[in-house]
């Protein structure tokens, strides 16, 4: 059974290459589809869930706001995502078949499976320009907005790992290959690491 | 031109993988040759420039030693041979050929010739069971002490890389491939790192 996870920083282009190996291997590519049944079972928006994954757990929640506990229920939202999407991804692993996921903290939760860990990395220029060229909803923002906007993803992502082990987010004692994506065409680098990775299982 | 470079953890198998990487693309290698015309030019022995390198250039250096300046000499030395390397490494990138280069900070040194810059690291464990396969005069440690000198070489490069660069020795962003050995056997991961750089090299 061959399981690849792929972390990255937001703009490293890490998800083209999860995809583009998942393709070049031909085998499965789960990504949005995790949000969506997440979203389905919790009967939660997708869009909040997101949000709620790339924000981070806080550590100084206020317990009570007034009469309320606002703050408590944004934090049990938190928990109640990332519980499910442990269970989420235990499922489907139990179905035995090879896929790529991308991020999800799936190098964790599925740890007992052996899966090859890759981080994908970039300079913070290259992140922005690769912003730059997807467009969609970051195209309005100034470059420093958008540095603003990759750190503030990246250290959510980073909390929320938090919270289910210490073994910290692009430490690159967690992984198996960090692949630095800096003007990298991630097109050109999908052939030899899938092939590192045939490599690797046959060890 | 294709430079590389590889950085390593002591034990790593990062020695054995950049030399299978040169024979493998067919390019020239460079290690102990180094160390060699180093001692040569300085009329140094091999072993004494290779203690010094590998044991740190310390920043609380005595300046006299009662009427001697034992522990300044020793600083020069630990300068001398930095520069007499630099000076080796950018007349040997001067001819113009590719080659693989081990350790000796040559991805800075030789950073205006865009090497790819590779760095293999490992659990201890594995470094420690690496070690012993290998043998040599480290078989008659014991894992404890094994570990200790593993340490200290470490301690030593990423020491003596701080006199020429802030780039941190083993900081992941200051390589293109971050390649972790633990339990890999060398050989089977070979011949995708070259085609790794291959591809990258085509963008």
């Amino acid at each position: 059974m061959n399981i690849i996870t792929v972390s990255r920083e937001f703009g490293s282009g890490g998800r083209e290459l999860g995809k583009s190996l998942a393709e070049h291997l031909g085998i499965a590519y789960y990504d949005k589809e995790i949000l969506h049944t997440i979203a389905e079972e919790l009967k939660m928006d997708e869009g909040y869930i997101s949000r709620k994954m790339n924000s981070g757990y806080s550590r100084s929640v206020p317990v009570s706001f007034g009469k309320t506990f606002a703050g408590l229920n944004q934090v049990e939202d938190t928990v109640k995502i990332l519980v499910e999407q442990q269970k989420i991804l235990k499922e489907l692993a139990a179905k035995g078949e090879d896929f790529v996921i991308i991020g999800r903290n799936a190098d964790v939760i599925l740890q007992e499976y052996e899966p090859f860990k890759i981080f994908v990395y970039a300079e913070m220029e290259s992140k922005i320009r690769r912003c730059q060229k997807l467009g969609k909803d970051m195209n309005e923002l100034t470059d420093k907005e958008m540095k603003k906007q990759i750190l503030r993803v990246d250290k959510g992502r980073k909390k929320n790992r938090e919270i289910i082990t210490s073994a910290v987010w692009g430490d690159k004692e967690n992984y198996q290959l960090c692949i630095n994506t800096s003007d990298v065409q991630i097109k050109t680098i999908v052939p030899a690491t899938a092939e590192y990775i045939k490599g690797w299982r046959g060890n």
